[in-house]
Order: C-alpha cells, then structure tokens, then sequence
C-alpha cells in the first residue's frame, strides 16, 4: 500500500511540462473509439456536436482552480460566477450556437462562509439571466484546499449551421471581433497592484482609469451577439474559434484542424489605444499581448474571399490576416514586414502558473 | 485589496457546516429562472432532461476532489477514473435513460506524471467500453494541490420512459436492487489498513477474502441494466433514485420530490453476509451500514402495489418498504420492531470529511 502513482524509476516517467497542454490532450484522447452515430464531433473543438433530431445538441465544459485560474486576492466572487459561466457560453457562440442549459458544480473549503456562495451563484444567475441560459443543475462537496469550480453547458444549433474549426480553406480571410490583448494587460495590472498591496497593505490600489482592461479579465462577456451579425451579412464563417488561448494559439488550431498555413500581419491586430500604451509601460510589445496574452473571449473566424465585400466596412470585425497552402507555415507579418513564425502556448504544464502566458 | 470573501464580521456570516449539503443546494438554486420550453426538468434530480426532438437528452455532471472524495494512498489511478465514469453514468440509470456521451476534465498538481493520467485515462475508457459511452470532451489543467476530476454525461431516453424522483404516490412499493452497505465496509476496510500501513510500512495490508467490499468501494457498477430488467417485467417504476449518499438519504429524497411519507423494514434490506459480518467486526449496525454508508450505486424505486406479483420473485431485486401519507412521517421498522425516524446525512459540510459517513 503506497499512493497508486505509477512507480517506475523516475526516469521512466514523464513530467506533464514535457508535453504541454495540447500535447497531453492529443495523448490522452488519441484513438477514442466512438459507439455512437449521434456523436457527429467529439474531442478537439470548442464544444461536442450531438444529433438530436432535426438540431443539434452542443456540449462543453471547464474546470476553473483557484490560484491556478483565478486569485481570490483580487477576484470578487460574484465577477468568478459570471466568468465561470461566460467561459463556458463562449465555447457555443465559437460554434454559432445558442447557449441553452448550464449546469455549476462546486467544492469549497472551509474558510468560505454560505455568503461566499450566494455571492458566487449571484454572478452565475447574472450571466444566465443576461445569455438567457437556464441554470440545470447543481452539486456541492468540501475541498481541502481553496474554490473549485465547474461549469458545463449546453447549447443548441441547426445541424447546417455548426461552425467547426476545419473549415477553413488557403486564401480563406481570418478575421477576429473587438480588440484583443486587454484582458491579459488587466490581469498583469492586478497583478501589480496585488504585489503592491502584499509589500505595504496602507498603499490603495492604482487601477483607476483602467476600469476597461480590469473588466475584460474580471467580467469578459461572450460575443453571442456574433451569430446575428454575420447571419445579418450573410456571412457563414468556414472556421470559428473563440480566444480563451491567445491570438496565437488560437489561429495554430484553426490551421491544424483545417490543414492549412496561415499569414497574421500585426498591424492589423486590434488594440485598444490605451491597452497598447499599458503594454508599453509593461515593456511588453502590444501585439504580443494580443498573441498569447488569451481571455479576451472574442471569436476568431475565416471567411471565403468572396464574402470580403460584405465584411469589410462592419463594425467591431477586423480582417487580420488569411490562410495559406500548409507548406507555407504558419506566421505573422511584422509592422516592419518581417516574416516570423508563430507560436503557441497553452498553459505551459508546470513550469509556470498553469494559464496562458507570455 | 483583500481577499474578496464577505468581509462582514463573522458572527454575520453562516457556516456552511450550518446549512449542509442538502441545505445549501437549496438555497443556492431556489427560484430559479427557466428561460427555455426545452428544459423539461431542471435541478433537483438525478439528471437535468431537457427536450430535444422526440427524445429527451439527460444531463448530470459530478465533481470529485482528492482528501474528499478519494484518497489517492489506496485508490488505483485506473479504478479512480473508471469510477468517476460510473457514477455519472449511475445517475442516467437513475432516470430509466441510456448514457451516451461523457466528457472529462482533469486538474493535476505537477507530481503527477503523464503515467499516471495514462492510467486515470485508462480506466475511463474502460468504463467507456463497458458502458457504451463516447468520450466526447477533455480538459486538463494543472492545479496547486491533488487531482480533481469533473465528469458530465450525457443520456437519451423517450419522454414517457423518464422516471422522476417526484412521481412516488402513498402505498407504492420501495425496492432496490443488488445489495448495500458493502461499498461503505470496503471503504472502512481500506482506511484501516492505511492506518496500519502508516503505523508500520512494513506490514503487508489484510485485504485478502474482501475484493467484493473493495471491489464494491474502488470500482462499483452502474446498473444499466435495470432498464430492461424492469421493462421485460412489464414494470415502469413511479420513481426512481441512485444509491450515492446512502440509502436514507435516498430514500428521504423520494419522498420529499413525491411529497410523501415511508415506512422501510429493516429486516428487508439487503445485505451481503460477508459484508454483515464485517461491520459487526467494525462494532456497527449492519443496517446503519447500508442506510447511511452510501456509494453503492444500486438503484432504489418505487412500484404501484399492483406490480407486486411481477416483481416479488425478480432476482436481485428487494422490496424494502412502502410509501405513505406525508403525515405519517418517514420512519424505519427495526427487526425487533420498533419504529424510528430516518435521518439522512449528505456530505456533512466542514464538520468531518465531507463525504457521507455515520
């Protein structure tokens, strides 16, 4: 009797920072033998496809960990419900879903009162009163150590409607919604300020004026709203992500998936102006915040070149880039015109804090 | 900036020990708003249903954490993610439903290696295979402390085949298949000789003549096959409940969504003799055992009176009691017969170790 971890001599086994989150998924879900014929899209998208009926039933969940995902120094417990839900709905509106169902469950130390709850379950009743989700179910138990919370949803489409990320074909445009890089740039400023507090508790914290970049990472919204607006265009994407990741990563899985190589040109990233100066005084390069910075939970797509007229003057879409033939790789276009090559990261294992960094 | 937990002062603010995991479940989802005509049945049962097309899909999502709901001292990686399949598929059985997909997500702490997901992966496909089930969804992260493992699964059954927790009526017959409280002694069986182990490293672990406790504890069954079970006999159940907490528990459950009384007949629960023997070894009431011990994952329901004759000589299938006026209470029938009044313990908030107990 000993703990059931496999006890090879340690040079047999493998850290999970060998492999990176992505890599560990490929491994854990390679050759998954599938029974159903129902099951249209299993692992490696935003969300499972499932027939039923005439529709489809679209299915994703996430697992958030305290001090891994968020930091209850400066997160309000009612900002992490709604979060924790928004995560989730933004997985379906990556597929031009309707989000209907949700179910929270969630374990907790002792150290949190009933209060803490209620204030959580307030967020989590905000989000799905304002995505008109209906909360489904609901589970408790204890934790040893801090705020565990999963969320899982489901959503509904028209089978023909399903946006996957293979879609995408060479010459196809990439376009993204709103502006990227400011949740990430809103996390580093918590982050000081935190750090600030931790050295001398009398300081207040500095994040007046910032009140942008502070929401995006503690309240981001899903663009649900994104389904109308293309269907008002009569824009069907080929590929849809959204950007939970980084810009990076992001576009890397909609080239594996489609089979394709990209081109980015930086300076077409949208930036919030004052994002781009917070990043400066960082001493990070904006668009490297953009990149891999993730949370923005903006939706990343490409389109047939056909629909450029359409999309070209709509508001809040930004035409970043377009797919290319696999063998020309995947990169990005310099401000200077300097070709790089992109790459990616996913939580980076254990070798830092377990979330998409620079 | 301070941790963002309800600063009023403590006397304030509720334990959650106070309210319990019934209670807290309560009062997290009370007046719930439903946006959507697709959800037939929200929280409150074993499984969400939510209509789509002819069918109805079922949705039920659980939350396992390391110290709580296993310890990883005696838990193979592999029998811990079978399990975690299992109870989730359990909870599909438990609405007369056919489980279909599953998807999970895994927090690790950097001391596990890629082996040891192996093995947790291994065991869920297992579970997948034997059970039919397609995994359809992975999610890893990493975490600061332990494994937490959250699995969604979904199921399929008609609408008129649904069974409800609430459809129980006065002078229905309770029954419930295979036997309990042995998963309870296996437990109890492995936390001694940990005790044991831990006191002397060299002492080999008294396990053997136990696999079915042990068994029943690190890789229970889910009972799938009821199903059909019931319905070659003609029998469609009034209500219906999984064994996870306990079979007070449930049975308190039934009666509470039914809005009725019971009177369960101790001398009727099933109990393995093996498993009897052993708790009188461990100086507790065998039926105290099967009553509050949980985890056995058998299925509990009710019949209309009429049903008896198809029922009374079904193999692994136990009437244990009847259902009654709410005004009558809900009361057991001990062998010497007396009358007392059932109790029923979920996880007992922060008071021991959150999981169901004595």
């Amino acid at each position: 009797m000993s703990e059931t971890i496999p006890t090879d001599s340690p040079a047999n086994l493998t850290p999970l920072s060998e492999l990176g989150e992505f890599g560990l998924i490929d491994r854990l879900t390679a050759d998954i033998k599938l029974y159903h014929k129902e099951t249209i899209k299993g692992v490696g998208d935003d969300a499972a496809v499932i027939a039923a009926g005439e529709k489809v039933i679209l299915l994703s969940t996430d697992l958030l960990v305290e001090g891994i995902h968020f930091d209850m120094v400066y997160t309000p417990l009612k900002h992490l419900g709604y979060k924790s839900a928004v995560v989730n709905i933004s997985d379906i509106a990556a597929m031009n879903g309707i989000p209907k169902q949700l179910t929270v469950s969630v374990a907790v130390s002792s150290r949190f009162p009933v209060e803490a709850l209620d204030e959580l379950y307030t967020g989590i009743r905000l989000a799905c009163d304002r995505y008109k989700v209906d909360l489904v179910g609901g589970d408790t138990s204890s934790s040893n150590k801090g705020l565990i919370i999963s969320v899982t949803v489901l959503g509904e489409a028209q089978k023909e409607d399903v946006i996957y990320r293979s879609g995408a074909r060479p010459n196809d445009l990439i376009c993204v919604t709103g502006d990227l890089g400011s949740a990430y740039m809103g996390l580093l400023l918590l982050e000081r300020e935190k750090a600030v507090f931790r050295a001398n508790p009398d300081m207040q914290p500095e994040l007046e004026g910032f009140d942008y970049q502070v929401g995006r990472q503690l309240k981001p919204e899903a663009r649900t709203d994104i389904r109308e607006t293309l269907s008002g265009l009569g824009i069907k994407p080929t590929s849809m992500i959204d950007i939970s990741d980084g810009l990076a990563s992001e576009t890397m899985h909609l080239c594996k998936q489609s089979g394709t190589g990209c081109r980015l040109y930086e300076g077409k990233i949208p930036i919030n102006p004052q994002t781009r100066e917070l990043a400066m005084e960082f001493k990070i390069i904006p668009s490297v915040a953009a990149l891999s910075g993730g949370e923005d939970y903006e939706l990343l797509f490409t389109i047939d070149t056909k629909d450029y007229e359409k999309i070209k003057d709509a508001e809040g879409i930004s035409i970043i880039g377009h797919m290319t033939e696999a063998s020309e790789g995947k990169a990005m276009i310099t401000a200077d015109d300097k070709q790089i090559e992109l790459t990616a990261q996913g939580w980076d294992g254990m070798k830092n804090d377990g979330r998409g960094s620079i």
